[in-house]
């Protein structure tokens, strides 16, 4: 259940984005939400993909969905602090990849995202075009 | 990565709720939401809570934390059509519990969502008191 | 300031929806956070226009947006109670049309909402046309 | 109900914070979503609080609550640009006070929030304190 201690580290992101809080970010307990932090994660992945540019990669029709997201909680987070979201590619499949990402507010890991994407067409998985692997393999994770 | 079947079905939760869509659950691909759907786990383990009452089963300055969340995503959901959050205790452990959940709509499971509770005392995880385990039992997932 | 006493009352209202309240409405304050309550007035207007049906009575590439939104908050309101989304047409001009809510919780009324909406067919405003006007009209406010 | 062309000006402002745009925040019409809006101009004024420090200026057990919410949505906003909130007071009462605010995105006014909060003492509102006077007043809007 616990976390790769590489995974800690901001270093071991290829993509890092700020995302400062909002106020909106903070719930009853005072802290940022749990459900918040998914929304900052998601914030990370769009970034991270819009970076990677690998929407032209993608043939027409394809669409890429979340199979599976499991979000690691290491630590509370607080606002107004900005969060930094690191980002990369964790594993590149035959219809799927996955996205391994780190939340990190005043140099400290406050949590780790995993994220399931399948490649599919016509609603049904699809292998991943050579374009698109091309397009992934430079945002990979650093060992 | 495939849930049990039988978490597929709504009868396999103890605990119900409706939690109707809202417009602001619809992301710009026209279906509800990744994170939103999150929200909507979150409104059903709330919902859970307060059905077991175990607040009153919780030591004075006990603290119970989300250490992690798995989410599968099985089918799209759309608006506005009700959601049922069926829920249920999936594991009783030393210092930390389960819940599992299951979302519905028109009758078809379109996710699940795992969840690992931690229970905490002066921000160190402790073992659950035996009030608690009390109150989680009758809240089983049904074999 | 003071909004009209005729619109504290539910059966000023033509349509009424039961808008559940979530955990995620609740903010550090641990009432229901202002944003929030506007997300819920959003829903009202979304399940009036979707009881109007009116969407079959605009013309093709007409696009009907929000001008201007005032919220009155008039009292506190909490979780996990249900709130009552009171709304109805309160002006019907030459371009545009408001739409005057109220939302219950407990039987009380814990603030108002007005929304300008204008009519706009390639981004100009543009006349209501008398199929939009009719179906307007029988959800107009009771005096 | 249009609004001030004054307001239409960055300038005008005393303080200015950039609010980076979310994915969430965009809604089904592919742009920034009314109520996500209301989300950065809470965001905005809560900034704008910290800025002015007014917090220690407050009596014990006083409170600030918000009494009404006025936004004109001017043009269309998009992801994933920077918006840059601009805020002010614009109004010092007897027991209230006014904030005035202008949302910019590429240069161009997007659209204004007006607020009006109220200071309250066991539920009551109550004169400002000479304190908070002092440190709203360098705050005002510029003319």
């Amino acid at each position: 259940m616990k976390p790769d201690p590489a995974r800690l580290n901001l270093d071991a992101y290829p993509f890092t984005v700020e995302v400062p809080t909002r106020f909106a970010d903070v719930d009853p307990l005072r802290h940022l939400n749990n459900v918040r932090l998914a929304e900052i994660y998601e914030e990370g992945r769009v970034r991270l993909h819009l970076a990677m540019a690998v929407e032209g990669a993608r043939e027409k029709g394809s669409r890429t969905v979340i199979a599976q997201l499991t979000v690691r909680y290491l630590a509370e987070g607080f606002y107004p602090a900005t969060l930094l979201a690191g980002g990369g590619v964790s594993r590149i499949g035959g219809s799927s990849y996955e996205i391994a990402q780190g939340l990190f507010q005043d140099g400290r890991c406050i949590g780790t995202c995993d994220t399931v994407l399948v490649y599919t067409r016509e609603g049904r998985s699809a292998p991943l075009p050579e374009t698109l692997r091309t397009q992934l393999r430079p945002y990979q994770l650093r060992a």
